[in-house]
């Protein structure tokens, strides 16, 4: 590749902007070319618009960009949006209609009838519905990555599904206080304490997003899985990386040896073509007993990789296991930036 | 009462033990008047033999008795045993032989025939089991408390079941270090983190003790209830509070308001007794959106209360509801206390 | 007393003003009569305006009680702020120029020439600047607490100070997340952290607040005590309790033992006056090597005592202690109450 | 370098020990080629002897290394120690008398008087004592690097102290969890607390190893320098990472922004001689009011920079600033293989 695919980053100054700038910082396809945030952080610098937050330096290169404003255009094909959900609907969709490939983190497209709810290892044929969706833009289009929780969810009910068929589910999530944003939770709401509510329909997220992405796209409309699934969500004081209890009751007999089978030897698109950010290994299934942790499995294969542990069966459901998924990168800006590398490699940038 | 009922503490310088001397400290009924320790803290004054780690301070007139051996004889009638499970099993059996009432936080005798493993708002008259095993023993007898998660889960689930049958539930745990005990779960574990796991076969207890609890004990012996649970448990970094998130199942139908009415009503005989250390309201049904939550909530009633929020219906099960107990207040010493209580307004008392 | 004194609550739904009405609940010369709160929680009840974040209920006839806006005239004699210092300046000399004693939390009036920055055990003569103020008003008052930190420092200080005189003193802060108010400090900037800064003027308010309590008044004017004060703060992710490194260059020479006994029997007139929420000891002298902690110790006494230890020679100053204190109780609204208490003693109220 | 240099890996399975073998992975000098823990371990491989903690992988190939026991014969020259001081002394005294050298982390040998307590950019001359220590031996050596917390302060001291002489200085510790290794504290001991005291005589040990560090080694004898020291440690909840609040008295005026060149301009022979483990700054001072901050910068250049932040001008001493040092990679593991990089650079590998 001779040369880098310029590409914008919206809603650069929050959390998920920030984690954005940092994976694109060395990405071997794609270089921020342009940063778009609020009026208040518009025409400054990034580095006196953002109070940057992260543990690796601020990228020198993009410290000195200019912010631009929500009504400044923008020429970067490839448009990655951490917008806040209050205002990326309108402004994705005006931007997919100037031509834009919007990749978004945001939730407010993810259930329309024409915008893929992507994750490339696990559903990327979804990506026929961007002819569809050209049609009504007449240009661009928005592509969406599911939810922080459901990400890691809908990766370990995947292969599942495929392999025994998934009738139900139920899941109890411990979410990383990173999922709020900044400065989403107080700090004294989560000292020595923990929150056993996420506002914004979390909950309902969880239990509808699921259905889109294991479903099919055919003849021009999805159709959702069959297949039900209850959340029930908390807030833990943990910086990065959401634990899921999983219950999943199975159309056909699977052992919890079956179960580790399907889910270690799970691969996509992403690892066939390798893809820059995709993860060798989707799934690591962990074996012992204490296992996935925050702390210590956050960031396999640089966040980009779902553990998964615990896998047991169960006198209820038929199994029960463990999931934890980088909620701010897998979860968040990895999902979208590995969503473009398979666009790109499908050729279907604008 | 002109004069109190002289009770020991075993295991009185470990974690519950320590909660057993702070609740007992003004009882109206009780005075601690023995201690019984492992041989390295036995003929040392208590003062000099625990490392005393709760924020109120060391009752004086506990701390200058002398700490007591395993192997020296007692003679308060009522003897509250936090010890380890390890010396429990044979400690308080002799102790029973002996004639004491050993009213027990330990697991090692809870499952056994004639033993009853009480809630005294739930289960009272599994206190007929006594007969049988004074039979067996020819003198005192032990009764058990169940484990701290389980006292919340079947408090909550005991008025659910009364009123629609209940056919099963799963339950998620978020457990507070002290569950563990002391020194307990290294803090480097714990630091920015959660563990999707706890030793001693909890989730094995907690699927098996509600059962006991909420069967009957009719013609000499149990009868387990008749219905299905599976649990998962996590160890969270919160101090004291254990949350669940349960999922139910009921046999007749139940709105979430036909539920919050059955919970917030429930009462039991420690009410109609008013025992000294029993709750007004034994559940504390909260309407706010995010409760209950541990820091906030473990301390109602003296944290003999167990808080139940979020009650709500639901597509898979039939109901969703968040269950928060002071683990070691009711779900440990102040639970064993308060079936002390019970046992002497009885007149069971040896 | 026949009858209780009603009073007012400024700022009535933030942490401090929760803790207000907290600790005046049961209160035996006062009553909360009355309510101030910003516009937007004006006219409704304090139930609605208010997010009760304290582990104790709501009072329940508070609960009912209708929220006032700043522009609401009052009529209370006491009145109670908890405001922001945004607001608190002119708002309170308003309501001391209507009559009202202002008893007051905020830092705006703290360092002014005619009001008293008051520690009832320290400087109860200070009273004495309120002849000055009312001729200067004419009315009313406004009487000040430190800050948190302050009140702890100075509390510790100044029986060595009587003693042995003051020369210098250091002290480095590990502050309360309680401390910045709610919503304070973001979750995300203290999980698995520190930060060694705290905005607002922290360690110039700690520096220069101890003088003036340390020093006299007289003939009209205080005179700042000498010696030289250096502060370094930093915020940890502890709910409650500020905890304080102190090194003291002292003018006589001290040993540990010397400075502990003078701690120890430090009294002042609200003991002697045995005020309802004067501490028996202001300071807790503790011997155990790792205390005080703040979760262990800042309840002391109510939150009312100062709690002291380590205190051991040092080759560079000539002493090292630590002290700690609750910081929205003895460092907050409860100083405040005390204050009250005082002024209502000495006949002072309006 | 054709071919890398074997080393071993003393207390391997510990906290240490772990980083060790962690940093080792990749390096271009060294590798790893013997382990040594208790008899407990020896003889297992080194994946079932140790319960891996770090968040990166455990590498394959030191996995399936068996474990050698403490009696056992070693081979490789360099012998890394992060050995337990209760067995440090007597073990790294007979490796250095059969020829190795032993690079030590542990605390025993740090302040003996013919053995170089090391910081590769502050004291490389010291290193003249090996010429006397391998008279005494007969063979090999034992270098020692500083206590975790010691690194820090002697890199933030030594270019104050080179460019305008240190007088005095007082410093305060806010040390984070894995300096006490694991186990080490019970999280019930941190959770929502602070504990102002750290066992092993940690106070000791700062105010003394920093004199021998920045002193002189010359006729056969160190000369500690000349100032004096007071600290006054605490623990906190942060899993890596020691800030320190510093107050530094010079001896002739400096003012901040001269600090902040002397400690940013900060270069020794690691940077001249381009050492594998050398950060290109080893002093990165920082600019943002609220920094150096635990989570943020603790991994800056891989963990081997110490951050300085909040240099500013003091009236009791002359300056006042913050550090942060990593306590396990700069302070300690990362700190033993940089003073074993210098001990090849120089010639002086057995």
């Amino acid at each position: 590749m001779t040369q880098k695919i310029p590409v914008g980053v919206l809603g650069a100054t929050g959390a998920v902007g920030q984690r954005f700038i940092q994976l694109l910082a060395d990405h071997p396809w794609f270089e921020v070319a342009e940063l778009l945030a609020s009026d208040r952080s518009a025409g400054k610098s990034y580095r006196e618009a953002c109070v940057w937050r992260l543990a690796t330096p601020l990228p020198e290169r993009v410290a000195s960009m200019t912010v631009r404003g929500p009504e400044d255009a923008l020429s970067a094909p490839i448009q990655f949006s951490g917008l806040d959900s209050s205002v990326a609907g309108e402004l994705e969709a005006r931007l997919a209609a100037r031509g834009h490939a919007v990749v978004s983190n945001a939730r407010n497209h993810r259930m329309a009838d024409d915008v893929p709810l992507l994750i490339p290892e696990v559903n990327p044929d979804h990506l026929d519905a961007l002819a569809v969706q050209r049609k009504r833009t007449g240009a661009g289009y928005v592509v969406t990555n599911p939810n922080c929780s459901v990400i890691g969810l809908a990766m370990a009910l995947a292969p599942l599904d495929r392999a025994f068929g998934l009738e139900s589910a139920a899941v109890v999530t411990l979410q990383a206080l990173s999922g709020a944003g900044y400065p989403g939770v107080a700090s004294l709401d989560v000292a020595d304490n923990v929150i056993p509510y996420i506002g914004g329909g979390e909950e309902e997220k969880i239990e509808a997003e699921p259905r889109k992405i294991l479903g099919r796209f055919a003849a021009g409309a999805f159709t959702p899985a069959d297949f039900t699934l209850s959340a029930s969500v908390h807030r833990v004081a943990v910086s990065d990386g959401h634990t899921m209890a999983i219950f999943a009751r199975l159309r056909s007999k699977a052992s919890a040896a079956d179960a580790k089978r399907a889910l270690a030897g799970f691969r996509g698109e992403p690892q066939d073509k390798e893809l820059p950010s995709a993860p060798r290994a989707p799934i690591h299934v962990l074996d012992a007993p204490d296992r996935p942790q925050p702390r210590l499995d956050r960031d396999r294969e640089g966040g980009m990789a779902v553990s998964v542990g615990r896998v047991r069966e169960d006198g209820l459901f038929q199994l029960k296991l463990e999931a934890l998924v980088h909620n701010t990168i897998r979860g968040a800006a990895g999902a979208a930036i590995l969503n473009a590398e398979l666009l790109r490699e499908r050729g279907l940038l604008p």
